[in-house]
């Protein structure tokens, strides 16, 4: 069994495994080239090119998982909510009221986003031994955007909608829910080895209103996985108060960000693995800028399985040469070389 | 002596003072008048503007305390930074070089935007015995901006700068300091009762990092206060993962925002006044909510000295009847009628 998979069944593996969020995306000139000469919206939804995207980054550095190219919107449209890519996701009517709910449809698992099957089918011929990972944004988190209708900064349209109608917040959660449930196990049933549930804006409520809102849905979506076998893992981005709630959801993984050390995550997550979690700006320092803080995670992560990663997706100006210094770097860190109860520095970055 | 300074002296308060961030501002009708006829950058320049700015919302709603009306990049042009608001502040030139940093000037007490003192001598006229706070942006955050040159999800410019070149950051970091204590300094001298340093942007950072860049440059500025016995506040917006290097800083009272219970909070800032945290968006929700909302934060508030605020800036899409609202029902909640050993019900949103 892979590296990957071993880490997400909590084994303490010889080695990290690595793979990066946003791995196939703007940092690569491949996928610069194939985005200028059909757009992203045209690459999600052809199952040769999303496939082929999806490679890319695996072919040029040898990550140990691939994840698949899509966006955590793409479910929208089969459910009612047509999408705009300009160049972020846009909805042409954002979800405003119990009549809008209402109107949502909850597509099957053959009726939800089929191409991402498809390319899952086909990317699993091509993949060999690295697994691959499939994924969703959490209902909590597609509600906030299906509401806003857009990416914002504080998202306050939704967290004003949670307090005038928390009944029609409900209601919404649930064909989020419903709908993310359809689509995560026709991924499964396609040949995703492992899937991560993305909680992307889940951190800008407080510990309250995530457990009424947030919580429930994800552990809903999770529980209907699990007789798949296939590891889960979750992650939101700046939730560290969030962590008594997510310590309590069936996960085998968490992916964490660069705020909090892994130990301290360790300590907060007890029983998972954890993903993480190097500060992408990490990867647009300098060679030993980067070797020095790749290293403090890696010695940070040595306390219990770990999958490494960044703590946020990769930076669009990052220089790949930088990336594949961090590949080849952690999977030369023999992790049973270090002492794990040796005192593990901070991560100094000056 | 007012609620509000006695709050931040440590005193456990009859009633918790209130006030709110962002008060002046563009959820005001009359606010929204003087800047159709002035424009920003105007009025925050012109001490009769921007005192009468200050003065709207106190008057309007009898908040316990004032904070002039200004911007955290008010003194970056007598740097040699010159802004531009369209309408967020964006630099003409972003620090990006160590000869960039060499140019910068520290303007002396008497330089660094001499309208602020002037408002603030207009301003202690006609407040009476309402309380006026200065403020500024903390080192860190200002030299965020300035390299990242306008406002930013991610401000990985800054991320990589500190990486690639952190001599030179120190540097910059060493400019903003001297001239956020001149700054300050120039503003206690001229009427401010109380002052906040607003390290809006720290919270991107992890603790390390913080604690290499921004603690050392937040202590020097609060340090160089400490002469002048006004309580000092701080603010940090998502920053939970700081606060073990925040409650060594040598302040009176921090500013806390929504994502923490307050009784939490008060465990990670032990001795200081805790400003805070109703989430803005509860001002968006009906009365009901707000009020549900208002008061499970005014119990949790009952552990020690608060004062009552919105966890972040108030949203402009705020009704100033709701304002009106949570003024009342903060300025009516008798503290000492309540028993702080009763068990603080979570904040219920739904």
């Amino acid at each position: 069994m892979s590296l990957f998979l071993r880490a997400l069944r909590g084994e303490d593996t010889p080695r990290a495994p690595i793979w990066i969020m946003r791995q196939a995306g703007r940092y690569l000139s491949e996928y610069r080239a194939l985005k200028a000469q059909h757009g992203f919206w045209t690459l999600a939804r052809t199952p040769e090119l999303a496939a082929e995207v999806t490679l890319q980054p695996v072919r040029r550095f040898g990550m140990d998982a691939a994840i698949l190219f899509s966006d955590i919107m793409t479910p929208l449209p089969d459910m009612g909510l047509e999408l705009e890519f300009k160049p972020g996701p846009v909805l042409e009517r954002p979800v405003r009221s119990a009549a809008d709910v209402a109107r949502l449809r909850v597509p099957s698992e053959d009726e939800v986003a089929p191409f991402v099957p498809d390319a899952i089918r086909l990317l699993r011929r091509e993949l060999g031994d690295t697994p691959l990972i499939g994924f969703a944004g959490a209902p909590l988190t597609l509600a906030t955007y299906a509401v806003q209708g857009q990416g914002s900064k504080e998202y306050e349209e939704f967290r004003a909608f949670l307090r005038r109608d928390p009944e029609t917040a409900d209601e919404l959660l649930e064909k989020f829910t419903a709908t993310t449930i359809n689509y995560l196990r026709a991924q499964v049933a396609a040949g995703a080895q492992a899937v991560q549930l993305f909680d992307s804006w889940a951190g800008i409520h407080d510990l309250a209103t995530y457990r009424r809102f947030g919580a429930p849905a994800a552990r809903r979506v999770l529980d209907a996985l699990a007789d798949t076998g296939v590891p889960r893992l979750y992650i939101a981005v700046g939730a560290q108060h969030l962590y008594p709630a997510i310590a309590e959801l069936p996960l085998e993984g968490v992916s964490v960000d660069w705020r909090m050390p892994l130990s301290a995550c360790r300590s907060a997550l007890p029983g998972r693995t954890l993903q993480g979690n190097l500060d992408p700006a990490a990867l647009l320092g300098d060679a030993h800028s980067l070797e020095r803080e790749a290293t403090a995670v890696l010695r940070d992560g040595l306390g219990g399985p770990h999958v490494f990663n960044l703590g946020h997706g990769i930076f669009k100006e990052t220089d790949p040469d930088m990336v594949a210094r961090l590949v080849g770097l952690v999977q030369g860190f023999e992790r049973h070389a270090h002492d794990v109860e040796a005192p593990v520095p901070a991560r100094d970055v000056a």
